[in-house]
């Protein structure tokens, strides 16, 4: 198993222009990767977090980290010490030899590291010729936190200073150049085609709590800035049981196979308020073009049935988390079930797995992805309920560090 | 059609010895009736508290209570002026001769009677032997709302003073003793197998908002005194959904079919937290006795698969009802559907329908009801998502007048 290694000095100074200014883009996540980036669910928040202490959480951690190691090298970031320690153990115990254990000096806050850590942006530099990566860190405010607080609306955790640090120490600890983006966003509320089009949520990026104080014109002129983009593609809403806390992720609702080809989450259930929502998606969608002015094909990937925490998984939370500022994990509520919440990785695809009530729709899944992704990539399950229950799943955890 | 009939005035004066001392029971809903209650949604509130205005509301009330009519005659007490009128006229284009019309003097909120509205019971009079009917008024308080709203907890309506005293109303215009309970409880709180045998859920009884400065015990012995019960078995919870403003009440999860004989609402789902629900309470059912010191048959009765208020539904309701005290209807959330909740009528019963992916449990429930309740009922279906889309259902919008 590979080693911890230290953070390098930060590379270069901070750049005054954006990165479309120079040339950067956005990659699709189907494009070639260093690595993926992971966060470890061990520290002071998680026990608030998850349920019980958050040992299973840990465990679909490590086996969606090993899942995808098969695939390429995976960097596990963990708080210092303890957790660390812990984390190496699970991979060691999983032979998962392909995975490094980083500890972050300033500690996380903990593990939604396609949220609180950066996107890669990558161009062919004008001078040298050569391919090179940066990345873009977002002014992560923990799901428009802070203005929830004051709106009254519940929110994912009270505190993420470490993890908005950690963001950073993720690009130093790649040696990649930092853009600084004068945006609150997360990972999870964007989806590129590598082609100049991202496909977003009106949800997320419109919702009250996310910079309230910029208009839907000037966040999508920051995010074309600092991702090198010329189309976004406003779906309407994320999954049904995403609204309270994540605020309907993209990352959960559709993402790009390839360029031109996109798959959307569906529901045939006319009964449920997700087919209505897929079905508004679609529409927007089936009328729209890319930067390229490409028609788009969408790929309907068939969600599981309705899904609900459980009465014993919601007593498995600790009393008071709620009014200690951590997001509501009550029994009976929706969970936002979608396989589109996956990771691409090389040659690869790792997606979820519910079981139960969703057995078929886990089978029909990973059949629609192998097809889609063509005998280029092999389609794998890992059961990820678990993540499920706090609102996330494997797309959620995970961040590409984009190949030159 | 009947018409309307001026109230008598109040036959005698409050007792003042509690129904049970006196020697009265609460009748099963199975025995004979007089006549069937219910409330016409037309008001100052209804705008706030149905979509559309109330209209889809008052087509759905309308079929109801033209299907129980063909059972019982039906008493519809409405606001008066252009409601009662309104209410003629949707019977009168029914051909519904059996329904008759009655203005509340004093108007009435909305159309819950099952919860504002009184409860039957009887006695054989000690002096001359015969069997008399009186009524319990409750201390209705909708929903414990004023406890609600100190507790920030949403509301079924910000105002209830008009129901409250159509209560009373309901019983004078029967010529019916009048019991004044000293507890604030809805009639769809309870169920009487009419042998001394309550069951309830605690769910709704012992929730914070329910009489807080009373006790289990307390509250156990005031429904003992006024419903003339020996015993009360306490339910876990009420149906998945309907823990936000009605807070489980037990007549949309079991319901007594005959004496020893009880439907609980059922779901095989083991995903689906309805299956814990009504597992849970079906281990309470199966480890008890009732009053006469039986154990329980316990029919299941299969639930419908999950529904949700459409976005389109929740677009129906009026902007801002929320803010000024009324349920939220949101889209998305869950509806508590159940074929539990339902009205035995004389020689009758009439059981909610769905339609749409409820379709098979539509037919199954009443092909269940129908082996339950044996030759002697004959059980109809009325499509009543629209009550429910507010929380509610057929047993929820009527209460049985007790024959003598």
């Amino acid at each position: 198993m590979a080693q911890a290694v230290a953070a390098p000095p930060r590379p270069v100074e901070a750049p005054t222009q954006t990165p479309k200014q120079l040339g950067y883009t956005m990659p699709g996540e189907f494009e070639k990767h260093v690595a993926c980036w992971m966060g470890w669910p061990e520290g002071a928040d998680t026990p608030y977090l998850w349920r019980e202490d958050g040992g299973p959480a840990r465990e679909a951690y490590a086996n969606i980290a090993t899942a995808i190691s098969q695939f390429e090298p995976l960097i596990m970031f963990a708080n210092p010490g303890q957790a660390a320690a812990n984390a190496r153990e699970a991979f060691k115990k999983r032979d998962a030899n392909n995975v490094s254990v980083v500890e972050v000096p300033g500690g996380i806050n903990d593990g939604w590291l396609r949220d609180w850590g950066p996107t890669c942006v990558r161009r062919k530099n004008p001078e040298t010729g050569e391919s090179e990566v940066a990345g873009v860190h977002w002014n992560y405010d923990c799901y428009g936190a802070p203005e929830k607080k004051k709106l009254g609306m519940p929110t994912m955790m009270p505190d993420w200073n470490k993890d908005f640090e950690a963001g950073r120490f993720v690009l130093n600890n790649a040696g990649l150049q930092i853009f600084e983006a004068p945006l609150a966003c997360e990972g999870g509320s964007i989806h590129s085609d590598g082609e100049g089009t991202l496909v977003v949520t009106e949800e997320t990026i419109l919702h009250p709590s996310r910079n309230p104080h910029l208009s839907r014109e000037e966040k999508e002129h920051i995010l074309k800035e600092y991702l090198g983009l010329d189309k976004i593609i406003w779906l309407w809403r994320g999954m049904a049981g995403d609204d309270l806390v994540v605020n309907g992720h993209v990352d959960n609702m559709a993402t790009f196979i390839r360029p031109g080809v996109i798959a959307l989450s569906w529901s045939d259930d006319v009964n449920d308020p997700q087919h209505e929502i897929s079905a508004r998606n679609l529409e927007i969608l089936e009328n729209t073009t890319d930067a390229k002015g490409r028609k788009l094909e969408v790929i309907k990937l068939h969600c599981p049935p309705p899904m609900f925490r459980t009465f014993k998984e919601a007593e498995g939370f600790p009393a008071g988390h709620v009014d200690k500022g951590y997001s509501p994990c009550y029994a009976q509520e929706r969970l936002s079930g979608s396989y589109i919440n996956h990771y691409i990785a090389n040659g690869g695809a790792v997606i979820p797995q519910f079981g139960g009530t969703a057995t078929d729709t886990d089978k029909l899944a990973i059949e629609t992805l192998q097809k889609a992704y063509g005998s280029e990539r092999k389609v794998v399950g890992v059961a990820s309920r678990e993540v499920l229950l706090n609102a996330g799943n494997i797309h959620c955890i995970t961040q590409q560090h984009v190949a030159p």
